[in-house]
């Protein structure tokens, strides 16, 4: 039997919907799930408005196994995540006592003030935990199945990677990729056949454009060896009896 | 008075959401709305799974003024986008007399059989109208406010650019970018400040984070230019009076 834990994303920022930003972590995130064994399911990118991060968290963390934000949490007036999160989880968004500390002792040690919008990354929904911040300090924060996240790239990366442990995974979905000379006309008839032929398989073909003509990759994907390898034998004995092109 | 014109994007595909492929489609579809003076309100990244892609089309285009997919548009069995739009109108999903005489053509003109698969590509929900694909022939279709594109970059990008002229656009949303050599943690007070007394601006602090410290991007954002003149100025005064790092 194989055990499926899902998951979701959401992207938190006006910047991303404006195309000033070039989101970075949505395909990080799904490399790191797939290679963990959690279905990433869904990603939506929403803007800094309170309202839609509230409607896009309770709606994710009902339906998947985990949620992943990432944006919002810094120390300005459009970081509005914290609040949202409180909101969607009914609690209050208050200063955290441990937050605070970790947080004045950085700046002390720098001989940086710690004045009000730093203290406001010390603000998080009652009941939350931490999500440890190597490179910067200022914590993420767990609530429920939520993990709340900063949307700088490499914080997010080194914030995700102390989740990680923590996390339930399921059976991972294994894959094989099988490349393939021709275009998806020619192949797409006999590939719907071996999908019928291996219910227990998700096959995927991925075209490619290049110089003129279409290549496409095949990618077989199972929960299971002795399925992946069936259906990847048939695949590849397909694309070997084509015509050279 | 300014006039509003809202989108939202669907991206349709298991490879984006395993992370196997990496999305390059979001950030040019904003930069193209927001060159335009469309806002982007939403995007979604659905799996190859009807009921999802239902789900998504039908909240979104309800929602917002257009609505523009990517992906599964293709001839290969898990390409299941025209038969989720169809269903999502509760129209008939068929074949498309003039999208099957123009591939037909084409493939004639190539000496190329025109399979069943390729068939496929001529499918659209009954009532659309095309969407010209320049690069490899297949359309893409229109269906009241919902625009269905190909997912191969330079195919939708090919589309979009037939699309952009046939859309109603707003106003644009001017911007000004302001850099700032400080983090967010000493600007986040007077910045806010400046968004309450600039009501009519969307003001935007982006953190970057490069060897070691932090370094700030200002956005203002704001449909007249005397709106964000104003706050932009503001803005500018606040980085110059900090003390210098």
């Amino acid at each position: 039997m194989s055990d499926i834990v899902t998951a979701a994303m959401i992207v938190i920022g006006d910047e991303i919907l404006s195309g000033r930003t070039k989101d970075r972590n949505i395909g990080h995130l799904a490399d790191v799930m797939t290679a963990i064994g959690i279905d990433l399911k869904e990603v939506r990118i929403v803007p800094d408005e309170e309202d839609e991060i509230v409607a896009a968290v309770n709606a994710l963390r009902a339906r998947y196994g985990y949620v992943f934000t990432t944006g919002g949490i810094g120390p300005t007036h459009d970081d509005i995540t914290a609040d949202a999160i409180s909101k969607a989880f009914g609690v209050p968004c208050a200063y955290d006592d441990k937050a605070l500390a970790l947080l004045g002792d950085s700046y002390a040690k720098r001989g940086i003030e710690f004045n009000d919008a730093r203290k406001r990354m010390a603000r998080m929904p009652v009941g939350a935990t931490h999500i440890d911040n190597p490179v910067s300090i200022a914590p993420g924060f767990r609530i429920g199945n939520v993990h709340v996240m900063a949307g700088v790239p490499s914080i997010f990366q080194a914030m995700l990677d102390n989740v990680v442990p923590t996390l339930r995974t399921g059976t991972r979905l294994l894959s094989a990729t099988i490349p393939c000379p021709h275009g998806e006309g020619i192949i797409g008839g006999p590939l719907s056949e071996i999908q019928k032929a291996h219910p227990d398989t998700i096959i995927g073909s991925y075209p490619k454009y290049l110089d003129g003509s279409f290549h496409t990759e095949l990618v077989v994907r199972a929960r299971s060896q002795e399925a992946l390898d069936a259906a990847r034998k048939a695949v590849a004995d397909m694309v070997a009896a084509l015509p050279p092109r």
